[in-house]
């Protein structure tokens, strides 16, 4: 595999009600991984990301993953301290991640959803943002992604939902919705 | 890995102008071979999956993948003889692989394409759809999904451009693009 970097990375955000969000970030890594780009994967309070996920995740290779949360979705208002201490560490390593310039892709999975529920404030993303080394590509997904953020980013994909199964009562199923 | 089989398949469609669509199919299938599931993707048309992207596939545990396509987008109208051939090789394979039940996910990208284009009968597809074996996950991608397909899936998720690059003159990228 020859080496490859970036010769510009851009700011890419995946966002809006639909499903795909995380699985459009992660076939990215794996295009990228594929090339040669050395990709850092860190998730923001998800708990769909368990064994099976990083089993294979640690099968590939130039692929990292750090998982942070709790294993469950966020429902208390405002979010528990902990919460929010689990949130600002991915931050403070996403940070590191992404200045210290080793990775080329670096992807901050629901980071969007933090910055909502204001656990991370939406100026220090944007300073993330500006501050980035210019080979490094950046991903940040989850549903309504502030618009300081869609301003701040070269790339937006809204994923629409045009019809869900939920509406038919399907539940979400083990190796497809989680 | 313990086995698990789904107890019921869905029909998943990802469309739209948007990026992610390919990536969010490659996504899904990582979940899937995570939790133990078998996946099969089939490329149709598609040049953007070379050696890089191979090579990565063949890491991954309980993943096939079959690329069709002379390695570049149809822009003749009509399509020459070779590339339907090619796309009718690559519908037999699909409807072989669903029909067989081997595998519980199967992801036929850009197959939306290949119907717009004539180039398979959109009915089909359908029939394809309405005779698949219940545990098995169907993913269709592709942009301009056609109404009856819609009409047909459980679950439809458009990708809507919402800011892109190349309106600014940036040019699709090795490892990110394709």
């Amino acid at each position: 595999m020859p080496k490859h970097k970036l010769e510009k990375g851009l700011v890419q955000v995946y966002t809006g009600n639909g499903k795909g969000k995380t699985s459009a970030a992660f076939g990215s890594a794996l295009r990228a991984v594929g090339r040669g780009l050395r990709v850092y994967v860190i998730q923001f309070i998800k708990g769909g990301f368990d064994y099976g996920e990083l089993y294979i995740a640690k099968k590939i290779p130039r692929l990292t993953l750090t998982a942070f949360g709790r294993g469950k979705f966020i429902t208390e208002t405002p979010p528990s301290d902990r919460d929010v201490q689990l949130a600002r560490e991915a931050f403070e390593l996403a940070k590191k991640t992404v200045d210290n310039g080793k990775y080329d892709m670096v992807i901050l999975d629901e980071i969007n959803v933090v910055v909502n529920l204001r656990m991370i404030d939406v100026n220090e993303v944007i300073q993330l943002i500006k501050n980035k080394p210019a080979h490094v590509e950046l991903i940040l997904t989850g549903r309504n992604a502030p618009k300081e953020i869609v301003e701040a980013a070269d790339l937006v994909t809204e994923m629409r939902e045009v019809k869900h199964p939920y509406a038919k009562g399907v539940q979400p199923r083990k190796g497809i919705e989680y």
